[in-house]
């Protein structure tokens, strides 16, 4: 692993780019003292303290550039755990430039994206999911992505991989034990036991790979479309869910062409809504291509919210559009189904579509629509918080959100399957009594995809897949 | 002034916006600590040492928000001269907005813009000039232009201007003297003497005060325009000028519509160039808007690089297309001068021009020139460096920088102008045998006004319209 034997220094601004107040710029290696210091000639870093702070003149030569305060962290109590210096100057990208020249010019080298934490994690400071959520902790948005990726930085699930791994390794190593005892014929590992040990992993690993839709929807929200006949009233429910202005509204059919797309988030989930143009046969040019976008939107998303106007749409009218929309999306002899929630036993392409029936303030009476029609007054905002509390429920459908299990990331969805296809294999061999060699052989494989996802199993390939998305400076 | 008594807590984000591997929150005042600490209970901020890192949990009551470090600073020995405590947290704008939240909750409340120096001036850490060239700092975009920023930051002419009102002091006190001895009619101020001395000061302050044209170029850029017929070569100059493609170029007039602006610095000055579409009569509506645009662009450059095709055009069209030009940007009745510099003598409206033959290249032999015009090939890149040298020519003018006493913010110019003028009144005293009481009147204002460039006389008006400025955070 050439990856993480690198022990040169490297160098990085850590803060957005842009003028500020500050700026941060970080040094990490086993010369990032030594290099340091030779911008601030006054301090004298390599003898100072760790966890300690100094003002010093920053200088290029004679000629000073700017005041500033160096952090000093030294190995192993520092975020990579090597030797490192944190240089907190005026956040002027004029100084910064000039900073990271010298820098350079000094020994040190620019950072690859992510390679502070790859660093971190090359040096035992966490294991490759923490080192991963460090990633999706910055990218949260909402409070429950941002304590899903909290929950992961903090090790998560990591105890249960290890534990899992450490069963496999026991077992294996029983299995493979009787090798040697070959011709004596016994059985350190009880097949029974193991087969059910077995089979409660794969309960447990499938539990885990059930929670990646939610937790997938959690951390990139869930998109909701917004879809109906002209002049249903889609704009107006936008800005009723939105509580604002958002969308333009008109009473005249047709008003939106492009579609807007809002966030609101609803017990921390963000959901991505889109209001669309209505939906009918029509020969104005601009308005065809609106309803050709609408398309596309609907087959991007998530969720339709189905909208139609109670006092000029007959429920069963409604219904009848609305199974032509779904049967729209559908791959050809497919029946249409409309599904009532998100979850993973709905088959590929089928999303959940919520009915909404609007304007019930204009009807005489309360009107006789299908159990599942949520409805409600755009304009006045009547039955908006039901319609809040369906979305929610769509998503997480009865699901309490326990952070601790919840998978987000999809390569680690892939190890797991991994693992998994290995356990069944394991599982058949057991089944077929085969031989403990070729059981312990699957089992070592299953150990091996677990191992990916902490990283205790690692290639340079997947370590630059890793921290290659992360931003330069982390 | 309220301003400065304030003693409450406050707290901003003082790197941009954005996600990023970090963000810092400072927190200043007297609870610094204490409310900083509140986030962070398995720290005991308070009883910390000065000048220290630790690393901890951000909770949230229960609730872990994130790992972080903070900074310690203690009073006085800190940006703002308070307590401050410096939470470098996760660069997440979900973590950045709940820290602040949690700080508001403690006790703070979110610093206004400029805020921070503000309280870094009101206790003493530095004078108003200084406070100001922060803001010029971050600012700063170019190598002369951080240096005097910087230089400012770290004294520049506060010494002068000190010594300045230091000796207006002793004068006014001895004129003043004499009144309580007015019985006797004595002169503890030689009149000779002080004539001389204040106009020796005359002469320093007019000098500063001619640096300013300099000093705001070299901090605001030059905007320096490529004007003439089309055809000309201008967009194939500007390329050549920047050393890129960045201009759209062919051998069709009228290719360039939109007027194109790109920053070249050249011997630490930044000049904004801009290409603009030809100059000439025209009936495509698209190119008239053109032309209307690039005599907009003309009215406001600083510099004109007059470029003619040394092939299509003879030097004496060339010179009458460019008077023409420079007629039209004059108020009416004024006689086209062709100025070859940026100094303070050139009159109101005057803009130094440069010609410029292009195209040299084509032709059989040297062209005969006006000794002013620059013959280049902007194909080639022949003369192209002359060119250069010629612009920085025509803004230094033959100065030097002298850091140390150029001036760049028109506020100092303002209050050392009203000193000039409070030191004619006292010179004209006594040249007509004023009382001493008057004349000691004209310097005590000189001197305030000299007082409020550094900050020893301030109105709370004075210091938020100079910190109002700032950035939040800063």
């Amino acid at each position: 692993m050439n990856t993480m034997k690198e022990n040169d220094t490297i160098a990085a601004l850590c803060t957005p780019a842009g003028k500020s107040a500050l700026a941060v710029i970080r040094v990490s290696g086993p010369k990032a003292l030594t290099i340091t210091g030779m911008l601030f000639p006054s301090l004298k870093l390599t003898k100072l303290k760790t966890h300690t702070l100094h003002f010093g003149l920053l200088k290029d030569g004679k000629q000073v550039v700017d005041e500033a305060v160096v952090s000093l962290f030294r190995s192993p109590k520092s975020f990579t755990g090597e030797d490192v210096a944190e240089i907190s100057c005026h956040g002027s990208p004029y100084i910064v430039n000039k900073v990271m020249d010298l820098l350079l010019k000094n020994g040190a080298r620019t950072a690859k994206p992510g390679e502070f934490t790859m660093r971190a994690f090359a040096n035992g400071k966490f294991n490759l999911i923490q080192a991963e959520a460090i990633g999706d902790l910055i990218a949260s948005e909402t409070e429950t992505a941002h304590t899903i990726a909290l929950k992961q930085m903090r090790g998560g699930f990591s105890g249960d991989l290890k534990n899992m791994r450490q069963k496999l390794i026991d077992f294996a190593s029983l299995l493979e034990l009787e090798l040697d005892f070959s011709e004596e014929d016994v059985q350190f590992a009880n097949r029974k036991d193991l087969t059910v040990q077995l089979k409660m992993m794969c309960m447990q690993i499938n539990a885990l790979l059930q929670s990646f839709r939610l937790g997938n929807v959690l951390k990139n929200g869930v998109s909701a479309v917004i879809a109906g006949r002209p002049n249903a009233g889609k704009s107006t429910l936008l800005n009723a869910l939105l509580n604002e202005q958002r969308a333009i509204v008109s009473d005249i059919a047709g008003t939106t062409r492009d579609s807007i797309e809002s966030t609101l988030v609803i017990d921390g989930i963000a959901f991505r809504l889109t209001d669309t143009a209505g939906i009918r046969e029509t020969t104005d040019k601009l308005e065809q291509l609106g309803v050709e976008r609408t398309m596309r939107n609907i087959k991007n998303a998530d969720i339709i919210i189905y909208l139609f106007d109670a006092k000029a749409t007959t429920p069963k009218e409604a219904d009848d559009d609305m199974r032509k929309l779904v049967s729209a999306l559908l791959p050809a002899g497919l029946k249409p189904e409309v599904k009532s929630n998100l979850n993973e036993e709905a088959g590929e392409g089928i999303v959940p579509v919520i009915p909404v029936a609007n304007k019930i303030d204009l009807l005489p009476a309360k009107p006789l629509l299908g159990g599942k029609t949520i409805a409600v007054s755009a304009k006045s905002g009547k039955g908006i918080e039901m319609l809040k509390r369906r979305l929610s429920e769509t998503v997480l459908n009865g699901k309490q959100i326990e952070e601790n299990t919840i998978l987000t990331n999809s390569r680690h969805v892939e190890a797991l399957q991994a693992a998994l296809a290995s356990l069944y294999k394991a599982l058949e061999g057991l089944e077929t009594n085969s031989t403990g060699e070729l059981i312990a052989s699957d089992l070592r494989s299953a150990m091996n995809s677990i191992g990916e996802i902490t990283g205790e199993i690692t290639t340079d390939d997947l370590l630059q897949n890793i921290f290659g998305r992360f931003c330069i400076g982390k």
